[in-house]
């Protein structure tokens, strides 16, 4: 039997429930953006490396283990939430692929070497630095959600650090951050190919996007049809339910 | 009567032809993109002064008009067509709203000043300058298309300096482009603040990208809601077809 502690439950990762994940919503909860950044990724079948910065409790790895037999090693700076990442993949059996490091994506360097990855993924933390008033008063949730602990930027230059010269980054973020997003990339040689905007429903702003670059690349961005989450009548698009439904 | 040119003749600038303009296929035409531009651009209503760089035979201009009264100077490069801009200009009554301008937009601070207009409106070349085996050989086309007489960042550049602070800047350009243009704009302090991409029709790539800028803005950007330009059945889409008939 699984541990778990008492704020813990195990729910479908995907709702099909291939996959189940050990989540708890005053630590650590997967999200639609992990859901989607996982399918938006472009990934090597049969063999390779992958890895995931900022990996929470693992759901991007044992999405992406449902599309490759590439290895796939995730980086988590949260000694609680790397634990149930662990036991995520313990549950889903899937120890012989993915491997998950506890520390900090800055100190990747020489943990992990240089330019050693295929693609690496990150679903990072989204906001600023809050201000002492408006931060979250749960530290696990703060971490994860603010850039306490490392910037867009740290962000951007492990994801340099670890992809092969011409090998990918993939990332979620919200639109407001696209400027962020695109000069960073720039700055560290990642170049834009693929940018996703993602919309809850018709006729609303973006409220998400998804980016791959490649690193060394040279410049030819494309930008992806529209992705919709809802419909009108408030159900899932056909597309966000496969996406979704596995 | 109005004088033209054996290869030019006179158009509907709007569907409604409330508004009318000479054009040449073999000089300048006025394309689609310069009326999704205009109408995307915030403008003052009563008064201000808006510039319009790379006016070609002054479409911009002559559909702003329509929505504010503020003066409207077009800068354009090539004297055939803004001599076309010109009788654009008189044919329909807007002599005292519209001033045109020869000249090169790298020259206009000595003509111009600095930092004078409300509102800077460009639609330029989309292509890097080509090699001499793509030019086209119709040097009209070829300047108002290709990266000849001057670049993007020439471009960005002169949008920066003709902006008030606070003033914004609106372009139409191609999504391959889009990472040159955010850094370009971060470059001269030009801080993107809406940027709406245009689709062919559902389930396509975006073929042009609409972008408003604030100079010295804070970073705050959205993305708007997708613009599609055709249905399935290959009619335009309804707002497609309220941007073009007016």
């Amino acid at each position: 039997m699984m541990e778990l502690y008492d704020d813990e439950r195990i729910d479908n990762l995907l709702a099909d429930a291939s996959i189940k994940i050990i989540q708890s919503p005053s630590v650590f909860s997967f999200s639609l953006d992990a859901v989607l950044l996982a399918n938006f990724t472009n990934v090597p079948v049969k063999r390779g490396a992958i890895l995931d910065l900022c990996t929470g409790n693992g759901a991007i790895p044992l999405l992406l283990s449902k599309r490759t037999n590439a290895t796939i090693t995730g980086v988590e700076i949260q000694e609680r939430i790397v634990g149930m990442a662990r036991r995520n993949v313990a549950m889903n059996d899937l120890t012989c692929q993915i491997n998950l490091i506890h520390g900090d994506l800055k100190e990747m360097g020489a943990v992990l070497g240089h330019s050693g990855f295929d693609v690496v993924t990150c679903n990072p933390p989204y906001f600023r630095t809050p201000s002492a008033r408006e931060q979250n008063h749960n530290d696990y949730l703060t971490i994860a959600r603010h850039e306490v602990l490392c910037t867009l930027e740290d962000v951007v230059q492990a994801c340099k650090l670890h992809a092969k010269p011409g090998g990918k980054v993939a990332m979620v973020h919200r639109p407001g951050r696209l400027v962020d997003i695109i000069t960073l990339f720039r700055k560290y040689r990642l170049e834009p190919k693929r940018l996703r905007f993602v919309y809850p429903r018709d006729g609303k702003e973006a409220n998400m996007l998804l980016i791959e670059a490649a690193r060394d690349g040279k410049a030819d961005l494309k930008i992806l049809p529209p992705l919709y989450i809802y419909q009108a009548d408030g159900s899932y698009s056909k597309e966000a339910e496969e996406i979704i439904y596995g």
